[in-house]
Order: structure tokens, then sequence, then C-alpha cells
């Protein structure tokens, strides 16, 4: 019998590992625009019975959200299978000090994350965490408010490193900024940022697919975070040149990933 | 003939330098209250021809608001006496790039002595210099300014290095707080800051004065400012223990500087 008729056609895949993760901006797609290949790509993988889920460092949205523009782009996608930066934050701040005051330096779906887990965000001296994310809203209030937390005792934590964020009409500052600002004023510094490149957020995703690292690939755009926190913890790595790295960046042949690919699309070969 | 009658009483002070430069805050005042004996310390310096003039590295007042300050706490001086970061500022960028466009992280009055000084502030492509400055509206839009100038060929430039500044409620975020949060987003760090300990405010001050170096004498409660610029232009320093320094502090047998006050009272010794 004809192997073509009557059931999916096989793909094949430059990698042939059981889990993937994908970083999102700059892999699956840019802005409102999917990357082409990603829907397929993605479809071809689940069909052929490996595991998927999506990275972001990102903590302007929930991962409802997320997976609803997932969706909207041809990629159904509940919101468990995103692990946002938000969510590596909120969990790990759970072991570390379940139910502490918090003063959050952050947007509405931060401060949701981190009352889905338990955590009250005020503004008095009772904080024992202040928590530094990406924030828009970021103003010297915000700032004053993290500085008198410090010197009543409080600690620092962050949700990712990133010094800009791509959009569609260009980069805007990142976290970075905001983490900057509160070490210089307390002196103190951050004791974990928990989004890529740091092992949490990987090691919460490979619990969400349930695989060893060892049977898995990361993808994504960024060098100094996907590729560097993949090869850390022993997964494949994929490196796509269609979010924020060049073709001749030098970084590339230091640090080595198992392949890189003009974008996702390629990650299935035509047969 | 009794020296005592018909003339001013003479002073002895423990320095004889016949310059005299004194930081404000925590040195002359601590708020809206004077330190004691500066009134008088002042006056007798005055009185037996030493020249004085006031170094400051909070840009939120013009010069003439210290000026006025001053002489309601009844020491009488003119804005012309007053050297602020502002002031050091606007005229050494007016020596670097004279009439630039700039963009200020700062508030009114550094804005005024910019603008004063020939500069004309915007928030547009043309700017070439970033101007950043202890600033109590700083926020994310502004924030955003400066990348996208930088990112357009901007320069950066600040007022003053402080972490904090002390208030009479507690210490609040100071410039290094706009500093860092700026070089973080950017990658750039800033290529000057003219506040102490920079010799540029202290140059600028000895001109005021119209004396050299080692004719003259810098007094403040800061070690790693006020003293440390004083030791580095050769000036006498006088640290005094009104403000910030505590007697036991490890740094004032490392930086020694050629006295240590209870406070600016104890300068003008008692006949």
């Amino acid at each position: 019998m004809d192997p073509r008729v009557g059931a999916p056609r096989a793909a094949s895949f430059r990698l042939p590992h059981n889990g993937w993760l994908f970083d999102l901006d700059g892999t699956v797609y840019r802005g409102e625009t999917p990357i082409p290949g990603a829907a397929e790509t993605i479809a071809a993988l689940r069909t052929a019975g490996r595991r998927v889920a999506f990275l972001s460092n990102k903590p302007l949205a929930t991962r409802a959200d997320y997976a609803a523009k997932l969706t909207r782009l041809g990629i159904p996608t509940v919101a468990d299978d995103v692990i946002s930066s938000s969510l590596v934050l909120a969990r790990h701040l759970r072991r570390l000090d379940a139910g502490a005051p918090v003063f959050v330096i952050g947007e509405p779906p931060l401060v949701a994350e981190l009352s889905a887990h338990g955590f009250e965000a005020r503004t008095d001296a009772r904080v024992r965490w202040v928590v530094i994310a990406f924030d828009r809203t970021f103003d010297y209030a915000k700032l004053n408010t993290a500085l008198q937390a410090v010197r009543g005792g409080a600690r620092l934590i962050a949700t990712n490193p990133d010094r800009t964020c791509p959009t569609e009409t260009g980069e805007i500052p990142d976290c970075a900024g905001m983490i900057a600002a509160v070490e210089a004023v307390t002196g103190v510094p951050v004791e974990v940022i928990v989004g890529k490149p740091s092992p949490l957020m990987l090691e919460m995703a490979l619990e969400r697919l349930g695989l060893p690292a060892r049977e898995c690939a990361v993808v994504g755009d960024r060098i100094e975070t996907d590729v560097v926190m993949g090869k850390r913890l022993g997964l494949a790595t994929v490196l796509v040149l269609s979010g924020v790295t060049r073709a001749d960046d030098p970084r590339i042949a230091e640090v080595a990933p198992d392949a890189v690919l003009g974008s996702i699309g390629e990650l299935v070969q035509t047969i």
C-alpha cells in the first residue's frame, strides 16, 4: 500500500528530540505576524507525537493571553503550555517564601500571576520582597517605594535580564533598566533573575513537558539567553535567524548551537 | 586700648586658608534647619576677609533658590556664590558642544540653567546629548526617550553620582538610579558626571573664589565626595560629622581629612 495514502504525511525533522521548547518573540512570531512556517512546523511536531511548549521572558501579558495569541496565529495552545517569566517567578518565590507580602515593579498580568500564587501586593513596611519586572509604568515613586522596602529589610527578585524588548516600531527599555535603577539606589544586588538564561525557567518547562533535558531541544533567536540556557542544561539548541541575531554574529561560532536555521520553518525537512 | 572695644572681635580659625568651600546639605543646614554655629562661622570668615562659596550636587533648585535659602537662614549669599551641579554641567557642556540640542532627565531648575547657557531641550532624533540628573519625575517614557536618543547617536552626561539624597523624612533615590537605568538599557556608559567628587565642580568653585587650590579648604559631611575631591586637587579638607558620616566610620582613617569636626560651628575657635 502506498504509504502516502490514508495516513498523515510523515514529517522528517532536523533533530530527533521528543520535547521542543520554543521562544516566542522573534522565533514563532514578530509582533502580530507569524514567522512563515511556524504553524506548520508545530503542527507537524505535534502530529508526530512530539511535545511542545513555549517560553517567554516578557511579563507584559498573561499566559492565557499568549495562548490566545498563538491560537489566533494558527497554533492552538493552552495557557499551561506557556512558561512565562511571571509564572516562574511566582512559583520560585512560593518555594522561597510562600505568601510573603511583596512590592511589585511590574504590570497587571504579573500582579495577577503573583496573586494566583498566594502573594499579596503591598507598598508598606511589611514588604518582604521587591519583585522587579519589565514595567512600562515604572517611575520615581516605584523606585522610592523599592528603596524604602529594602531599607526595611526586603529582598530583590526579578523576572528577566533583557536590556531592551523588540517591538514592531523598534526596541524599547526592558527589565534591565528597572533592575539597574533599584540596585543603584539601594546598593543591594538582585538575588535571582528567574527568566532566560536562568535554569529555573528551563527546569519548569521540562517539568511541563515531562521529559529529561537530553530528550529536548530549545529553539530561539537569542544566543545569550535561548542558546546559552539550553547548553547549560544539556538540551539540544537551535538558533533561528528570524529575530535579533544576524548570521555574521561572531558569538555563533563561540557558543556553537546544534543547528542554525533561517527560521522555525526549516525545522521540518521537505520530504 | 582694649582690643575688645570699638573693633569687630578677632576670630581664630582652625585652618589659615583664604578660600572656603562649604557643602550645603548636612554641613550648613539639614533640611530647613541651620546647623548650629553655621551663620556665625561664615560671618566670622567673611569679616576676617576670607572668601566663601557653596557647593551642591543637588540639581533640584536654582542657584538663586539656594542663595535665598542661605540668606533666610542668616547667611546672606548671592547666587553667584553657589556652585551647583546644574551650573557645572551647563558650563562644561557648553565647552564640549555649545548650543547642542539636549534631552533632559531632570527637573525645571536644571532645564532653566541649561537654557540660560544656550541649550535647547528637545525629545526628538536631533538630540546630541542626554543630560541625566536627580529627577523626581523620572519615568519609563523618559527612559525610552533616552534610549532612542542614544540609538540615534546621542552621548550621555550626568549631574551627580549620589545613590540617595537625605531628606528630613529619610533618604530618597538620587541620580545614581537614573544613570544606572539609562546605562543598562542603552549599554552605553555616561561619559562624565560633573558633580562632586569630579574635579570639574571644584575647578569652577576655585575660579569663583579667584584663589589657587593650596590656599583653599573644603568642608563637607561626605568622605567619598567632599573629602576625596578636595584631596585630589590639593585643598585642605574638613570633615564634619553633622551629616551622613558617623564618627566611627573606618574610612576616616583611610582618607585622612585634615580636620574632623563635630560641625561647622567648631571651625571658629573660642578666643
